[in-house]
């Protein structure tokens, strides 16, 4: 399905959506952020069928996710890497990952720990800025023409 | 499309995945963030078939990230609202927002400004004991049965 509406919308969580809101990017990318760069090897990882993988690739690079990169003249080949915009995903796979262990737990399952000390993190989202905590009740949500203190703006928390 | 080899996956991106992984899921999560709780402002928000969103909204209430209310008893009429696990999925969608207005900005797009003073929300991901930001260079991902100090496990970062 193409939802060709979504590219243009004023939520930038629906761009997002448009762009990134299918599983198979979605695992696509997590494979790319352990390393993997070459079709056979995401093949073998995802067990998807080839076309549907050859797809899948093609659209992240025509988005600007993925990049080829010659690795063979002869025969010329390429693998994929991730751009400044795949990377730019990294957070959001993070926040997948804490989610996926704590509401829909395996006992035998990745984790993620620090490089350093091998400790399991705990990923909290902050205002780079002020370094507050963002939660639902501290945020608001408005079109950024929208009036500047107030109006009838677009909440984004009470639940 | 059913994809039930994901809801056991040993990763935990895979596992949430195969409860979130679908755009519907995230614009319908947007929405009961700002405060939509009634299948007829979710129709009205998401512009979506009845038949359709009806699908979507049991889904997620079967999965625990809606749960249903009554609000009227006659006739009776229920609404939703979003439960802990569905809260906690708050931080994905304030990282894909950042992520749209980045990346596929928008002149005319919503932004996500900090409730007391409204200014932009910068959203940046740290770990909640030591305060370290969460990078691709600063995560090992590893089976949590495996060796605690290297060995051949699945790396998290080099891109």
């Amino acid at each position: 399905m193409q939802h060709t509406s979504l590219a243009d919308a004023r939520c930038p969580i629906a761009r997002s959506i448009d762009v990134v809101g299918e599983w198979w990017t979605i695992l696509i990318l997590r494979d790319a952020f352990r390393g993997v760069r070459r079709f056979d090897d995401f093949q073998a990882s995802l067990g998807i069928a080839r076309n549907l993988l050859s797809r899948r690739l093609k659209r992240l690079v025509a988005a600007g996710i993925l990049e080829t990169q010659p690795y063979s003249t002869r025969p010329l080949r390429h693998d994929y890497r991730l751009t400044e915009k795949g990377r730019a995903l990294h957070p959001v796979l993070m926040l997948l990952m804490a989610w996926g262990n704590r509401w829909a737990p395996h006992d035998d399952s990745t984790v993620a720990l620090a490089r350093d000390t091998l400790q399991p993190l705990d990923p909290l989202l902050v205002d780079r800025a002020t370094g507050a905590p963002i939660t639902p009740h501290s945020v608001v949500v408005r079109y950024a023409d929208g009036p500047p203190n107030g109006g009838p703006a677009r909440e984004g928390a009470p639940s």
